[in-house]
């Protein structure tokens, strides 16, 4: 079997490796040089909507599916009608506008921030439509002034209210061809400077996991969503949860279930699009994922922490880039805390 | 960081993946077309010990180190003077020869079967020194006759007792360039037709794994070895060790830790030679590996198991042939059995 990704970064990369068992080759489309993916799979080297290249995707794989949702929608379009696409582009479009998300979370009943109109008040953060990651183009407003020169200066500009939460959380979760839902634990994430630092994976306080899986499966049915599918959520100080985001691809968010549940989002994102059965998402272990960001951190002390592992995107370093990632296992949540204080000293995160 | 393996089996596959997040790339020596290490590692497609080969391995990698013991000696002494090799070209020629490490075994102190002037009896085996596999080769004689015409038929013959055992079991270490010793728990072995079979892995014995332990520990610190080391050993009734063989490298009854351990051997085995920290080698979870000989089975009816995983090594099918294995974990031995139980009807055993 053959697995077309439209995008060769590290989760392709990381899909690729989890393909290989399952006796799954992969073709990447990405537009870069030498990316992440180089080495596990092919590599078309084109823009994310070359014909040529799309037309051999569609030619050579049995299905194709996406590593990053900021990508042309009118080529996975095309590909729809020559090959299976998983997730639809229909999805990768709601998910990939976040206007269009937070829609989609109003109609399903799940709470989001005030955004446009409804924001009467700053401070407020007004972010474009469509792109942006790790919080690249995101603008704090803190007059009103302020506000009305972003709404000009941002193209497809939404404008969000500030949400008073408690702490970041997401769910993870994959749906199958045949319906199936299974929801990793959710995960606490902790952000510095826009970008995900850390994310703790322990046993999940039943109602919160019960209320993100609701949302999740409201999400997942509504778009008819087959893949690994992640939303990102505030939890306020009453313990209810507040949609912000989705991702309609395996997400940073889920890298701890490589170790740490029994079956990784990257199984289990080939395993749905190919369609195969889900796997077990549960827990093994309290599990700790420090992102790497700018370079790599020395393997030595790093791997002298037990339960460490590290992951190696092959990326060259650059301030904000995450070019890795160390995940760290413990039975118990207090020797899992002991572990990783050893290890952020080691694990860069240079901006 | 680049590591060079004699070999291009599943072995060298599957190290390959679990060099990939360690950032470390390989590039494998196999004469055969497409092995299954292709499109994993880069392939030098050349004999064992073809010179140009060798020389490029020298040359650009880092480390070398083997898949299989069945390698010309005199090549890895070359690449010695060249590159570091690990483990030695001593220890894989010892390990290599069914009568080195017999004689081995017994200057540790280590029991092992009655050899060649020591056998008096029939029934008795006759084997070659080097080479086979899978019990390719071995001649069980039952006369006097017989054991008489094998030892002129066969190449380099060893004659063995028979030995009257309970189970066969087998001890998985690594150890590191600093002398530090990781065993992973000791599993037991079923085989058929002189192909294993399954693997158990389960919290062992106490005094079982602490005599195994003392066995592995004894030869390899007499070998000086870095890397993995697999040591297959007869349980007597009296729950006594006997020695049969080892291996110097990663071992097929070591398959389940990728899933069942904290550690697997793979990635242990590169930390290993190339002079990084040891990985925890505990038991995660109660684990069983299937062999799939003769042809993978169908993905479906395996991954619905739950906790089960597919390993595909990427090999055409043919009778008596290992081409992939599936692993399956449980919290309990009794959900684990029941587990077993729906997956072996579906793992092919073709001889």
């Amino acid at each position: 079997m053959r697995l077309g990704i439209i995008g060769g970064g590290q989760l392709a990369r990381m899909l690729a490796l989890a393909a290989r068992p399952l006796g799954i080759d992969c073709v990447v489309v990405e537009p870069t040089e030498a990316p992440p993916a180089t080495s596990v799979a092919s590599v078309i080297r084109a823009a994310f909507d070359d014909p040529v290249a799309l037309s051999t995707l569609a030619s050579t794989c049995d299905v194709v599916t996406v590593e990053l949702e900021a990508v042309p929608i009118s080529g996975l379009d095309w590909l729809s009608e020559r090959v299976v696409v998983r997730p639809s582009a229909a999805a990768v479009a709601v998910a990939a506008d976040r206007l269009l998300e937070k829609q989609l979370f109003r109609s399903l009943g799940v709470t989001t921030a005030p955004f446009d109109e409804e924001v009467v008040d700053v401070p407020a953060i007004v972010k474009s439509r469509r792109g942006g990651f790790d919080g690249r183009g995101n603008r704090l407003v803190r007059t009103v002034d302020e506000l009305a020169a972003a709404r000009v200066a941002l193209p497809d500009p939404i404008v969000e209210g500030l949400v008073s939460f408690v702490r970041e959380v997401s769910i993870v979760c994959a749906r199958s061809t045949d319906g199936a839902l299974a929801c990793w634990p959710v995960v606490e994430n902790l952000h510095e400077r826009g970008i995900l630092r850390r994310t703790t994976a322990l046993d999940p306080d039943a109602l919160t996991q019960a209320a993100a899986v609701s949302i999740a499966r409201r999400v997942a049915e509504r778009l008819e969503y087959v893949g690994v599918l992640a939303i990102e959520l505030f939890e306020l100080a009453d313990g209810s949860l507040v949609a912000n985001e989705m991702a309609p691809r395996v997400h940073n968010s889920g890298h701890w279930t490589i170790e740490g549940a029994h079956t990784s989002q990257f199984e289990q994102h080939i395993r749905a699009v190919c369609g195969l059965p889900l796997g077990d998402p549960s827990l093994r272990e309290p599990t700790v994922m420090l992102n790497a960001v700018g370079r790599m951190p020395a393997a030595l002390p790093v791997l002298d922490v037990p339960g460490a592992h590290l992951h190696d995107y092959n990326k060259a370093p650059r301030p904000g880039r995450k070019v890795g990632h160390v995940s760290v296992t413990a039975s118990t949540r207090e020797l899992l805390d002991r572990r990783v204080t050893e290890l952020v000293a080691h694990v860069p995160f240079e901006t």
